[in-house]
């Protein structure tokens, strides 16, 4: 084909249609422009042409991208001993205690994972098992993973993955679109949780878990108001269900107020799943539990992942969990969250097209409304502004079951620097697409 | 508690407590005297008193525990940069043409996960979505991971995982317990595939797929004979199903013959999964498939798994395979898997308790029976054998449906000394417990 023929050998061009050969058509690259990065450090990634880019996207590398405490430790270990949970190891076993001292004490057990996904997917099962149950209540636009059951309560995939019977869902508690006060927000949230369990009780499924990402970042960053959590949860332990609080978006530290987003709440979690930010880009993952539940799950069901805990990963997150602490990351991502989300407030009080700037810690919504008053969401400008800025080169993306919210979501160890160059260049790019 | 109180601190039982205390029930140890590893090298294991093993049993650390090859691909790639397959990056394509190219032509598209498990969940979803069907044909005692999904189709987790009612099970195709030629085996193999797969249809699951374990690792180490697999995958295409390969445990060069254990029995498989050896110990897994299967899940369903495929997985699979290659581990594989099978026949010939011996490549198994003749399975020999052997720092495991296989499966690194070795620690011990 003349068009391929034309491709130049090396080129960017050339690489994207190898990786759709090899990887086919399931695979997905950001930006309308997608970005080839050969080095990341810090809050930075740079370009096969060596330009350099802001990082407010990944929440992955948390401490900094190819940070040498991660790197020397698995390092390190890789050239140690690098075996699984099946024989006696020490590094696990001081990782899980250090793990277990940030939770409320009747969170006292830990089994590791991979992924996110398969600790959401093993807090079901323990779930489905605990309350002989089935019936799993999430947010319109949740993400929980990857798994056949996880991606079945990941609303967020879209409608190509078909939602099974024992799935209700609830609506994002959006105040903003909603229009109503925290108070009202509250009894809407109770009211949808309330008709969700009375509707999988009659279906027969029971209820098994409500499930929520603390920080609801697939369903637009709303982590306030923290008032209905809390009640939700006894409504559905009233019929026998769990609270499973999915912090592989909200945890360690993301939102500036302790480790755990749960804990913003007041509730107390059954289960509570990480992920993504734990090994720093290593996969490592782990599901917590109130021993209680794992009592007649553990020797009845057992769990062996081959990965999970494996002594590199434990490595990987071990410097990830002293970093965050001895520089005081959580503390950090509260003060410069803070700050960057009241300037970007103040570019929002002369610009109409923003209806609602909103987060905690470095976890900032900007949602897009197309006419003033209206709250009609604007995905399309949401998605030139994500465009405009990674041609600027600073990376965000949008979220939101309507796609109109930038998703700001930088690495915790962002500076103030980068606060301001990030604040700049959306005001930039605000300015720019004022047409 | 008293017993606690005496328990010394830093002692191997302190860690134990501690272990239980933190991690919960559902972990296990193995042996009846648990191992506490600080340092792997090679084929050997390090205790904590710095006492030597020789591993026998991991296939996870294909080209050798701590290799220098894993440990520097992973080391440079952690302090360059560690991103995700959603930016353009040469190394996953790279590795994924060369990852192609060891397999048949009709599979063209892999995709990357964290863990086997996930790969095979993925394999499933895939199944279901390009068939329109949900049921699955596993044998007897599979083990296909640990999701919920993958535990439904694992009976060799044991009872306390139900299986779903979409799962029908075909015997392990086991010549020695059946007492059947190789013909007979086939024709009792196909009749069990045939009736799965008309109980399917009539109870209107239909058939998404066969899946098997080439190695049939759990069911008791049985690669051969290699000729039913290609008609009872016929069987199942014949109602619209699908084979999955699992080389989760076989792949790689294990059986000595190819990267693949499917080729070795002349069957086309539509899926093929991966995991455990692909990255020596880093978490990386995959799915091959054939890309038309992909051609509408993939616009329609998309899939994107955080650190499936990222860079530092794929510096540590790319190091992996170019070892395997260069160092011609899978003729290695074939030759000394030979010698000791050889070597083990030999002792068995003069002891009435071993029934079996069979493999391929560095894949063994050896079946215990009770009285000679009779073919009934001893798993209380086959626990003390692995056990003793323990004693005398060599590690195995048992396997199959009864618990009386030992089931031997080395480094790929594995030498003739060392091979050498298993055998004298084997005879020693076969002779101890001779009472």
């Amino acid at each position: 084909m003349r068009a391929s023929q034309s491709v130049i050998p090396g080129s960017d061009e050339e690489l994207m249609a190898r990786r759709a050969a090899s990887l086919g058509p399931a695979y997905r690259l950001l930006y309308n422009d997608p970005v080839h990065f050969v080095r990341g450090s810090g809050v930075h990634l740079y370009d096969s042409a060596g330009e350099e880019y802001l990082d407010a996207y990944n929440n992955v590398p948390c401490i900094g991208h190819s940070h040498p405490a991660v790197a020397n430790a698995v390092s390190e270990q890789l050239r140690l001993i690098n075996t699984n949970t099946r024989y006696l190891q020490d590094g696990v076993v001081d990782y899980a205690e250090e793990l277990l001292a940030t939770f409320p004490p009747e969170l006292g057990n830990v089994m590791f994972t991979c992924t996110g996904s398969e600790a959401n997917d093993l807090a079901v099962r323990v779930a489905n098992f605990v309350t002989g149950n089935s019936g799993l209540i999430i947010t319109e636009n949740a993400y929980h993973g990857t798994t056949a059951v996880m991606a079945g309560v990941s609303p967020s995939l879209g409608p190509g993955v078909p939602r099974p019977a024992n799935v209700r869902l609830i609506p994002a508690p959006d105040r903003y679109m909603l229009a109503v006060s925290d108070d009202e927000l509250r009894e809407y949230m109770l009211a949808h949780v309330r008709a969700a369990v009375d509707d999988l009780v009659a279906s027969g499924y029971g209820v098994s878990a409500l499930i929520l990402d603390t920080l609801f970042s697939s369903d637009g960053i709303l982590p306030n108001p923290v008032s209905w959590i809390a009640p939700a949860a006894e409504i559905v332990r009233g019929e026998g269900g769990l609270f499973i609080a999915d912090e592989v978006q909200a945890g360690f530290g993301r939102l500036g107020a302790g480790m755990w987003g749960f804990t913003r709440h007041g509730v107390s979690a059954d289960i509570v799943t990480m992920g993504k930010s734990m090994g720093n880009g290593y996969p490592v993952a782990a599901a917590v539990f109130r021993p209680e539940l794992l009592e007649e799950f553990g020797p009845t069901v057992r769990y062996f992942n081959t990965f999970g805990g494996s002594s590199a990963a434990i490595s990987a997150a071990a410097a990830v969990l002293h970093t965050i602490k001895n520089e005081d990351l959580v503390a950090h991502s509260k003060v410069l969250g803070y700050q960057i989300r009241t300037e970007v407030q103040s570019l929002a009080s002369s610009d109409p097209r923003i209806g609602c700037v909103r987060g905690q810690g470095l976890a900032l919504g900007v949602a897009f409304v197309s006419q003033e008053g209206t709250r009609v969401p604007d995905p399309a400008l949401a998605s030139r502004v994500v465009n405009a800025m990674r041609e600027k080169h600073v990376l965000i993306s949008a979220s939101g079951a309507d796609g109109n919210v930038l998703k700001i979501r930088p690495p915790l160890v962002f500076g103030r620097e980068d606060g301001a160059r990030l604040v700049e260049v959306l005001a930039e790019v605000l300015d720019a697409t004022r047409d």
